[in-house]
């Protein structure tokens, strides 16, 4: 039957409370925080003193604690916590993604060793329940492909920016106001917090598991007026969507970069703060979830969704990863790219394709691979270059706007 | 660890031979299909005849066989297998829900006395995890409201009519032509399949088991040029959406009809043969699962999902029905309905009461008890009566509308 936990929380920011709250207002579970590890003792909080701890060790080395539920900013202490909890016998529950991506491989053999269940549901999108559907539903299904929107502040920024005519700078402004953006906003905008996730939901889907350093991410923070433009004319929206796919060789591709959709993609109407996760498996077929990415409340019920499945004992079983086949990661893939570039920087990268000038840059779509983008990213970024992946029934469309739009057809030979 | 199990397979059509091909070809899953029960010896089928048995005892004797799996159309014959195999120390898979929704009770008391497990994943929205989800997802988490499209033959036809102009005759026929229809149409269209599905999710989200009789199912049927009229005029569309909800005091609503929603509705962009289950969590807030609702292979999936869970010998907990918390029934609960019907009955119905001529028809927005309706769902059936709920939100415009198309304000005092 299930057990009744003894849970050490470390992190009482937004997370932690609607955890709390989750926890208090639970008629059917009966599981008790008896302790709370914090940063900062000078705080005001909504609890009694009694309950608060700044040392972490009156936690990790209280006996009577069987679970401790992770949630606070500093992943490196993060890191200390978990592993040193796995290893003497506590389960743990994290929704730290960075955490999470940067150890897999460490943590599923602390697991393996010490018999101890590592749960990260709210790791990835806040209250859709992907992790638990991979493994428990898909788990005997190989799967073609894995998309969606990973992460509520940026695509709350751009449904705003292209929904309701905002600037980029406004919308920022308030996705940091609502709570759904991270401390440094480049965390969300320039595509890492999305990584991450992938990387997590990468395992699970296929058994692979990929380090941040070899993923490509290129974020939406250059977006300008020109994709507006598109947008517009086209009905042409962007989305930061991160994938990850079975490609025809049998390798594996997987990155994130900005993507431009059109009305019949199962993504476009997924907007503001909402995450979606679409799962195309051989025999079932394109799968949507859709849910709130961001906020205490929902990633404090996900949280509480894996409290709940250790107190019966659960545990990821990492079955795909499991058997044995391997998946090698793909950067060699090519892709139509979107890119929206300085003249000089089109002239260095491109020199002698077609491109079309609109307000004083070159746009144009160039086959590039996904390892040119790696190597090009930096450069990329300090250009202050848009790009985004454009599908094959997509692309005359858009080069036929970019063609209209510019002044003139700007032809470098 | 996993066991490998032996099937005994009854029913080889579209989900039957869907599942064979997803067994074949998954490299994860070991298990294999002994033998097959079939009605008609004499249809020509893709397999060697020797796995193929008139006799259902050839199987359910066969003491190598420990898992059944009941894919037939027959519900009376499904009962005896279903209730024998559970009884006789066979687990069983099964994708009925007319079977499974109407002795939801009954097969909860077998699997308790004797052990064994039933698994219907795939009797509801096709390969969409959704009872899996609400088992094992929100198990410890109160819900307030379950609703979607559980139909997609049903959701096909209004797609077709609604977005691309066809009759809705033509539309019923391609739908049956591609498959997704149930040989008897009025199962679909008439409500009866999403609320079978409707019954048996409520148990799993709410702890509540209905019988079939309890609960309102009207359907899309007699859909007229009158709702299409309005449709063009406001966009409000019509969807077949059943729905389960906690009431303010504490009771549950539950009933299928046709409901007009907006564009901002999460259903609206759920067309085609699409399924959705839209969860609203205390907690969790929002989530929406969409999927293929119909077709071999979507379902085959989810039948390999439960037989993968018969391997690590899992079964549903039932947890919320356990708990003792019972939630009444309350088809008091009135709603804002939109009518469409003759001028007798309209006479008959609401002698008195403002409605509006459309094409020799009287329209209006009553309010009624969802007990009315089941009272007087024969009448309005021989009718031809189409009607539909009508949210708050879109009250104001759907009356406007109805105004000024009417040829003259038809008032009855």
């Amino acid at each position: 039957m299930n057990k009744e936990l003894t849970i050490g929380l470390f992190g009482f920011g937004c997370v932690g409370q609607g955890l709390y709250d989750v926890l208090q207002n639970s008629v059917l579970f009966k599981s008790t925080i008896k302790k709370i590890g914090i940063k900062n003792p000078h705080k005001k909080r909504s609890l009694q003193a009694n309950i608060f701890t700044t040392n972490k060790w009156e936690i990790l080395h209280d006996p009577a604690i069987d679970t401790i539920v992770e949630l606070i900013d500093d992943v490196e202490e993060a890191y200390d916590i978990v592993t040193y909890a796995l290893s003497h016998g506590k389960n743990v529950v994290t929704a730290n993604k960075k955490l999470v991506a940067e150890h897999l491989d460490e943590f599923i053999k602390l697991q393996q060793q010490y018999g101890t269940s590592l749960l990260y549901e709210a790791s990835c999108c806040g209250g859709i329940p992907v992790i638990r559907t991979l493994e428990e539903y898909y788990d005997n299904e190989p799967l073609k492909e894995l998309s969606g929107i990973f992460n509520g502040s940026s695509n709350f920024i751009l449904t705003k920016v292209f929904k309701e005519r905002n600037s980029y700078s406004s919308a920022l402004k308030e996705a940091q106001e609502l709570g759904f953006a991270e401390t440094n906003p480049i965390l969300d905008v320039g595509g890492y917090d999305p990584k991450y996730k992938l990387i997590i939901l990468t395992l699970h889907a296929f058994g692979v598991i990929l380090k941040p350093e070899q993923v490509l991410n290129y974020g939406i923070q250059h977006l300008s007026d020109i994709e507006i433009k598109i947008y517009n004319s086209t009905g042409l929206n962007v989305k930061l969507s991160p994938q990850a796919k079975l490609e025809p060789n049998g390798s594996l591709s997987a990155f994130v970069i900005p993507k431009f959709i059109n009305t019949k993609h199962p993504l476009y109407h997924v907007n503001f703060e909402f995450n979606a996760v679409h799962v195309n498996g051989f025999f079932s077929d394109g799968q949507l979830f859709t849910g709130k990415g961001a906020g205490g409340h929902p990633t404090g019920s996900a949280v509480l969704s894996d409290i709940s499945a250790l107190s019966y004992r659960y545990s990821y079983e990492y079955k795909k990863h499991q058997t044995g086949v391997e998946y090698e990661l793909n950067n060699r893939i090519e892709k139509d790219i979107y890119f929206n570039l300085s003249e000089t920087l089109w002239n260095f990268l491109f020199p002698g394709k077609v491109g079309y000038e609109i307000n004083n840059r070159i746009t144009g779509i160039i086959r590039v691979s996904i390892e040119w983008l790696i190597r090009n990213t930096e450069t990329l970024n300090n250009d202050r270059a848009f790009i985004a992946e454009v599908l094959d029934e997509d692309k005359n469309q858009l080069l036929q706007i970019l063609e209209e739009t510019s002044l003139e057809n700007y032809v470098l030979t």
